[in-house]
């Protein structure tokens, strides 16, 4: 067994503190990571204070693992040591269902293994995710991080920009669509530059004009305060898509009405508590309320390159891990452009 | 004018009576209809009620309007004198929009205007519906009755009918899917009908088993019993597709859960109340929550042919007109099976 370095929650109340664990020695198709950087998306925190329910404890959090492959099992092809490499939020999958034999792994049949907060194909072992030294996982669920983006802001890409990319690609947004972005922080801002780049008029939804510029810097061409109704009202049934990253409890309705004739309206934020959906918001206008999660392996590497070819990262704020409690206080307030991403360097 | 006789609500709270008004002499492209039956809608009972809001009194209900062509403008196409003739839930419409030229007229973009409980184009005259003994409609919103169909049976296609079949059309519903219809009212029953003659596997939802045998006449594969949480768990994942039929509040959580991947829940009904859609419920398994209503005239048109073709009609139970607000106690407790139908020879 490989002895690491990590960070765990120890239970869903105390602060995330230093942690020893052991992981599996590569096996043949195993791909050893040096993590030199991990995102941190609002689910480890949600998970960590198990607001979801059925958190497994001590947990690792980290889920957007960008690193450099350290060791290789006999049997692996894809990958030699030195190589850039991520691992997103699945370590493993049933394989043969029909989901992932579609290469949606993220909706496998049997249950897709999560990077962290879940049990390996033994039933037992906890799987420890990114706020760590090191990882090993199998090959097929290893992406290829292009060389030439900012390697610390490619980690996010792992978790919220294939989160975003994805439904952007599977309701096919593209040009001469208007698409609204609900919401702009971590997913949220991902979603804006990627509907960007694939040619869409991309209106970001924010409560407060606090980051109008911000929007318009990152992409958005129009900005609409969702509290000021006028401002919504001008809007009503003209969008083609929306996207919306709101992890808080808020009135999708308002939302709805703005969709035009057969659109979507997809979450891909988990609040905590049920929705409310007025039967007339989809009776009318035929509109649909949907959701979608993560991504596949063969879309998580089509959206890194996608990113390369247009040069797209995320915001971040770099941290050492010794200040990951700060950071999850400041993205609880979602006080944060736009993600935190560990510097792994800190750890060692 | 034409001086009609029929009944109507005169506010929320009274019970519907006889009532005198007038409709418009037929115009150049108008057909006037001397009405034989008309289907009772649960939402006849709405409006009436003013249970949605914003009710228009007095107030002439109906909407599955089935009659015989009594006179016609003279620059009518479509029809002659003596033809069998039917009106839903429309009367017009803009005819500009996207959606009207696409043949969706009840998603007119600038509103359709509905067959009673809504006002003519002249912004002041008040639309009345099928309890009574005629109706002056446009030509271009009159659909043709098959001849080979009981007429009576025929009336609650005009909504019942073409409000099941649309979403079923839409989203392509037909062999090697299972399909769920959850209640089996006026709407439910039908949907179960045409479910099963596009060539779907039906599987009907009820509250209770005391329509099981019934559903199973009515075309149905197989029945559960939605309050057995065991029978409710063997199709986890199972459906390609549900009809949702219930207009009361109820948790569609249970039944998104049902869902195959990327599959549609589509709301047909209209609860009152929001209701509580949980973010897992979509995320995991990218699926849909959808709503649907009624249809345009062309699928209208097309929906009568193809239940001439298979020989499908309403379960009627035909009352007097005299008795409608007894038939809307009824109603109310989802005590008729499974559709009242107003003979208006009971009028005249």
């Amino acid at each position: 067994m490989i002895s690491v370095r990590g960070y765990a929650a120890q239970d869903p109340k105390s602060p995330l503190a230093p942690f020893q664990f052991e992981r599996r020695e590569p096996g043949e198709r195993d791909v050893q990571l040096e993590i030199l950087y991990c995102g941190v998306c609002h689910s480890d925190l949600h998970q960590a204070r198990n607001e979801w329910g059925g958190s497994l404890f001590p947990m690792v959090p980290g889920h957007e693992i960008v690193g450099r492959v350290a060791r290789t099992g006999s049997a692996v092809k894809k990958f030699k040591v030195g190589d850039l490499a991520g691992v997103g939020c699945l370590v493993d999958s049933c394989r043969t269902c029909g989901s992932c034999k579609e290469g949606l792994e993220q909706y496998c049949e049997t249950g897709s293994i999560q990077t962290y907060n879940a049990k390996e194909k033994d039933g037992k072992t906890l799987t420890q995710g990114g706020y760590s030294e090191t990882i090993v996982v199998d090959e097929d669920f290893v992406v290829s991080i292009p060389a030439n983006l900012d390697l610390a802001s490619v980690a996010p890409l792992l978790c919220a920009g294939i989160t975003t990319y994805s439904p952007l690609r599977h309701w096919k947004v593209g040009p001469g669509q208007r698409v609204g972005v609900v919401g702009l922080g971590g997913l949220g801002h991902m979603g804006v530059k990627l509907a960007r780049a694939m040619g869409a008029h991309v209106v970001v939804f924010s409560h407060t004009s606090r980051k109008k510029q911000d929007a318009l810097r990152l992409g958005a061409h129009e900005v609409v305060v969702s509290s000021n109704p006028e401002e919504m009202a001008a809007h009503t049934g003209k969008l083609d898509f929306i996207l919306d990253t709101v992890s808080a409890n808020h009135d999708v309705n308002a939302y709805l009405k703005l969709l035009r004739r057969d659109g979507n309206l997809v979450l891909v934020g988990a609040p905590e508590k049920p929705l409310e959906v007025g039967a007339f918001s989809l009776l009318t206008g035929r509109r649909n309320f949907s959701g979608s999660g993560i991504g596949g392996l063969q879309e998580t590497q089509e959206m890194l390159d996608f990113c390369a070819q247009h040069g797209i990262v995320s915001d971040i704020e770099l941290i050492p891990i010794q200040q990951i409690n700060e950071a999850y206080e400041r993205l609880q307030k979602g006080d944060v452009k736009y993600r935190f991403v560990i510097d792994l360097k800190s750890l060692r």
